[in-house]
């Protein structure tokens, strides 16, 4: 058989990143055939990790070929794919998301578990399996978890990624709250990207009935540093709506220090939000969210909820 | 939180009843307040399993309510789910069959393995969790395993499958050989049903693009005697085709003993069969399909790839 290529979401975030090549490792441990690649570029957080580990990033790819043989790690919806997966075979998938837009012609291995990460159901994997951690494998698997519970305070955080976390910082050696710490203010530094890159860095696209809508999210430890840049990121949104025909475009600028977010919602509507929200959104077309800093548990459900 | 209803698909088949029990059962070791329950009529081949053990059919229901907890084993299509479940909240997934008009709101647990049975999975699962199968769990995952893989032989049917068995006919004490064939020679009995009781005995509905069709199996050790009863399954067959406006309605007669199926496809789209098989329809709007014993495998799939 030919490669298996294994992949996260578009826009790749450290959990896609890391849990496609502890994926890898995974599989070939039971002599599958296999190859973590990337479906766009790595973020300045994820780049921080693999400096730290000396390990290369998995090969960017744009497209599969008709029948290639693919496993997902980190999404399923088609929309948040490689372009090309419905003609695709899709073997397996891992993931911790919602399931929307996901169909196969056979049946596959599937397995989601609603956790904050899906290292931690591949940490979870190895364990049942009695296959080894070792500290390279320990190491993605612990950056993938605190990245994606912004260091275990958000609100998909569960039991399962703090127990592994207290598991992996011993097999690493690594205390989360320096280590961690360090890697997701890496991620925060958006000096170096025009706006068009900052509102693309980890956007996700969802669709709701005949709609379309995109969440973009950035991390930050000063909100209003990222949100003084508003006027061209909002230039950048506008192009991004009429380039990709978008009903909303809702930016979400995190401050993973307060574990609050500012959003900025466009397109014709963005009333959604208000809706999703119960809040007015204010003449700059933002909206503060206290407490918020989850996409997937706080953002993406109340508006497909409104959207539908 | 109220009781969460555990189920498999309508027209319930052996694996359907047996997992739906075994799923109650394994949850409720994780302290979860769960019931099994069933969307259809028992058949001849499960009431000899519940007979053998000396336990009650899970309660019928017909519908569900909105917000109700459930977990469903053995299907994930709507088509094949309960009345209402789009508006449930499915909070976990066991299933050996494609994935297809699926989506929720929220992450759920969702384990799908490529497996002959939904049984088996469950299997894997107490011991993976280091839970004792005992003699009535073990014969229930034994008659489900038998039941879809018919004692092995169908293409569907893999290695875990098999091992699966020789660990439950160890623990259970039952020569599958014996017990399994008095089980499916129970389910062949179709003597005392109408032509409508036994289209509709294990059928299911797909859908592909805009058409949609059912796929219905019955099993026999005569292909002769079921298909002497062909007049009045046709009518019963149309009578089905124009209640639910369906494009198509094959009705598969699979024969246990030679492992071979015999079938009868109507409705205007019936040239699909002709496609998939590449064989044209009989004047009896029949044809016979050599080593073809697995809806799931050898039907379905190449019916939605020519349908699609």
């Amino acid at each position: 058989m030919d490669k298996i290529l294994i992949f996260g979401h578009k826009n790749p975030d450290t959990d896609s990143i890391c849990s496609s090549i502890i994926m890898e490792n995974l599989v070939k441990k039971f002599n599958v055939n296999a190859k973590a690649v990337r479906l766009g570029n790595i973020n300045k957080e994820t780049e921080y990790v693999l400096k730290y580990l000396k390990i290369e990033a998995p090969e960017l790819i744009e497209k599969v070929e008709e029948g290639q043989n693919v496993i997902l790690v980190d999404h399923n919806e088609s929309a948040q794919s490689v372009d090309g997966r419905d003609e695709a075979k899709v073997l397996a998938v891992v993931d911790h998301h919602r399931i929307a837009d996901f169909k196969t012609i056979e049946p596959l291995y599937y397995l989601a578990k609603p956790y904050g990460c899906t290292a931690t159901i591949l940490f979870e994997q190895y364990k049942q399996n009695g296959i080894e951690i070792d500290k390279t494998i320990g190491t993605l698997m612990l950056s993938a978890i605190i990245s994606d519970t912004l260091l275990l305070k958000s609100p998909t955080c569960t039991e399962k990624d703090k127990e592994a976390v207290k598991e992996l910082e011993n097999i690493t050696g690594l205390k989360s709250s320096e280590y961690g710490l360090e890697m997701l203010k890496a991620g925060t530094d958006l000096s170096t990207y025009s706006s068009t890159e900052v509102i693309n860095l980890d956007a996700k696209e969802f669709t709701a009935d005949t709609k379309k809508f995109v969440v973009a999210q950035v991390n930050t430890a000063d909100i209003d540093d990222v949100f003084s840049r508003r006027e061209e990121l909002e230039f950048a949104m506008e192009k991004e709506i009429s380039d990709k025909k978008l009903n909303l475009f809702v930016f979400v600028i995190t401050d993973i220090i307060n574990t609050n977010s500012k959003i900025i919602a466009l397109g014709s509507d963005k009333s959604i939000v208000e809706k999703a929200f119960n809040k007015k959104l204010d003449e700059f077309d933002s909206m503060m969210l206290e407490g918020v800093v989850s996409r997937k548990k706080q953002i993406a459900p109340q508006l497909l909820e409104v959207a539908k």
